[in-house]
């Protein structure tokens, strides 16, 4: 029988080229994050189809890949819906296992904990250009430390990473979703009404600030508030200043020491920071996830149109889950947008670029060949990356080939010289 | 809604300490096998349900983690077996994803192409201590090598590998397919009854030479095949001279350049080996799977029990899938048992165990959490394992967790003291 040849609809194979990339990448995470005393964990893939339908994922739940009961437990002929059928998925990110491996270790865990979590989710998603149905998530979490230390950690370790990545004016767009919700009542929202306005808002950098308004208008908001509303955007600036514009501003709004702290934040990361990039604040930020309770951050390239990664505090997620109230922080760097970012630029990973390629005759015998392997051992031994390849009837097309792969040196052994 | 704590049945969640252990193997897998120049490669852990069915994964087609239909196309009424409920399934190897990506990608690979491949794989097998329903598979492949030199590359750079792992006295017990049937020709098994005898054959460890003769026995098999069988196991000693023993013996049976070719291979690994194992022949070895065309190999350690790894060549194979025929041989390692093993022994990964906290007061002001973030950027800088932490009111209690945690080295900064 033939194989179907072609992977699964929507996701890919990685040829050796973007693995090299990604193998690199992966080193220099985990080295990274190990250098800020972030600690690997790691999940099964497939989770209980009960924790993955809480209600926590929004939209993502709707894509989860689902795994058919086995054995004895498949009824199929009383089956009367899905949920009948399944009783796992795939995982669709990596906030719901950590929720849930938090819950079952936390006894066995520090206090603080520094997570790092590496590893694929499935998303049953529209198949579309350069966006996958299986991709890598690369996420860091600091659960159970309240204070900004939190935030200014993960901010310091990511930027660092994407600096160590060749990264370069970048900028990290930072804001609270309290100063998000302050803006919103101080113009006369109603708190129920506030996810649609945030929704529309969200759009400010694709429509602009005229269609915010139009949008708000026509979903039936008053005036008066839309447009009490935009003048607050026109006024801040993006940077601290304009944080301390709304802490004056939305007095009686919002708690002060909010805006202080997101100061101190954009302050001390600005000072340490080790790579080359900007931070903003920016009001218009929104993050889609409900869950993020106070600062929210995301990082904007402009050689990429969209955002490369983002995250923030979500002080009662993982309470909701576990019935223990534990105060939490994250930052997830988009994985499969920065490989493909490297991948455009032509990134070469530094390091050795010695590659030996020792070809030998055909047919050549046994006790020759010990000094030809023995050779390979030695440089081996040295690191170098050596293969041994019977030597083909056309050896210029051979070492040509050799060459696109990355050979650069080429020893050749013949029966009757040796 | 509370969540599920523990994981799905028969999977588990990685700590920390565990997961050092598990990313420095993959890095010195990585590292070791690019010396020998396999390039790594990836494959959706989704696969094709037809491609997990086709009979080339014989027991394991039993324990698939299928996939349910999505959208329109789960018809859940009309559905009248489970077939027509499922398009995918969870990969329970790696050899049938290779053998789907060769024949997809051929064109854009080097020939001959050797492939490492490091991934997660399912097995909905009964759940037992040790053995898990999710496991690391680590598989070199070398893909258009018709010769020898695939066998040699592989066991050398598998057993270089265990070397670098710290494990000594350890076995590669090898043997040839051509070599098994030929011995079973010889003694007047018909071709059709071999795969029942190779069965009861493997036995032998367990049960011994009169367990496997009374099983043969009781099978139906003739005494006299039975007896003129087993006295050649009896004879044939575990090193070259038994293969070369078989090479005379099963003259008629067997071609003498497979004998030949397999004493090249235990003579060449041996002479250049980088490790302290022994090679020995094992005319009893028969490797589960019916794909095997040649030589074939297997780890044993004394350690462990069973067989951590193994391998051989299968010539046809990829060729059933893709209509091409293309040689191919492979050496898999137990990842998972290999871990344990490790973890069992107190494994402590090489490298700097300098580990640094710096504990600083409760509320320290901004500009003096400045010094105290700048030091550890200093610190993380050199490569330095950094953690910034909040003092608690307990704090020997706090350094003792930290330095269980692997801390080596405690500041403390105190608001009044700066």
């Amino acid at each position: 029988m033939a194989l179907k040849k072609k992977p699964v609809t929507g996701m890919k194979d990685i040829l050796p080229e973007e693995m090299v990339i990604r193998d690199y990448m992966i080193r220099l995470i985990k080295e990274t994050y190990a250098t800020f005393g972030f600690s690997s964990i790691e999940t099964p893939c497939v989770e209980h189809i009960e924790n993955l339908s809480s209600k926590q994922g929004g939209e993502n739940e709707k894509l989860i890949f689902k795994i058919l009961k086995r054995g004895e437990k498949l009824k199929l002929a009383e089956a009367k819906e899905e949920a009948d059928l399944v009783d796992g998925g795939l995982r669709y990110d990596l906030t719901v296992p950590l929720s849930r491996y938090y819950a079952n270790h936390a006894n066995e865990l520090p206090a603080p904990f520094k997570a790092l979590q590496m590893g694929n989710v499935w998303r049953a998603d529209r198949p579309q250009r350069g966006r996958y149905r299986q991709f890598m998530q690369c996420d860091i979490d600091i659960l159970g430390e309240p204070t900004i230390l939190a935030e200014i950690e993960l901010i310091t370790a990511t930027t660092t990473l994407l600096g160590k990545l060749d990264f370069h004016n970048f900028t990290i767009r930072i804001n609270d979703r309290r100063i998000l919700k302050a803006m919103a009542a101080y113009s006369g929202f109603a708190p129920e009404s506030f996810d649609t306005v945030f929704i529309i808002l969200d759009k400010m950098d694709k429509i602009g600030l005229e269609g915010v308004r139009s949008e708000l208008i026509s979903e039936g908001f008053a005036e008066e508030s839309v447009n009490k509303y935009l003048e607050l955007f026109a006024q801040v600036t993006p940077d601290a200043q304009g944080v301390a514009f709304c802490r004056e501003k939305l007095e009686g709004f919002l708690d002060a020491q909010y805006a202080d702290d997101l100061m101190i934040i954009m302050n001390s990361v600005d000072q340490i920071k080790g790579a080359d990039f900007k931070l903003a604040f920016d009001p218009t930020l929104v993050r889609g996830m409900s869950y993020y309770t106070g600062p929210i951050f995301e990082i904007s390239m402009d050689e990429y149109g969209g955002s490369v990664g983002g995250g923030g505090r979500y002080d009662e997620m993982i309470g909701k889950f576990t019935g223990q109230s534990t105060c939490a922080c994250g930052f997830s760097i988009g994985f499969e947008r920065i490989v493909m970012l490297l991948m455009e630029r032509g990134f070469k990973v530094p390091g050795s670029s010695r590659k030996v390629a020792l070809l030998v005759e055909k047919n050549m015998p046994a006790d020759k060949m010990i000094t030809v392997l023995s050779e390979a051992k030695a440089l081996r031994d040295e690191g170098v990356q050596t293969t041994v390849a019977v030597m083909k009837k056309n050896k210029k097309f051979q070492k040509d080939q050799m060459t696109a792969e990355g050979y650069t040196e080429f020893k050749e052994y013949y029966v009757d010289r040796m």
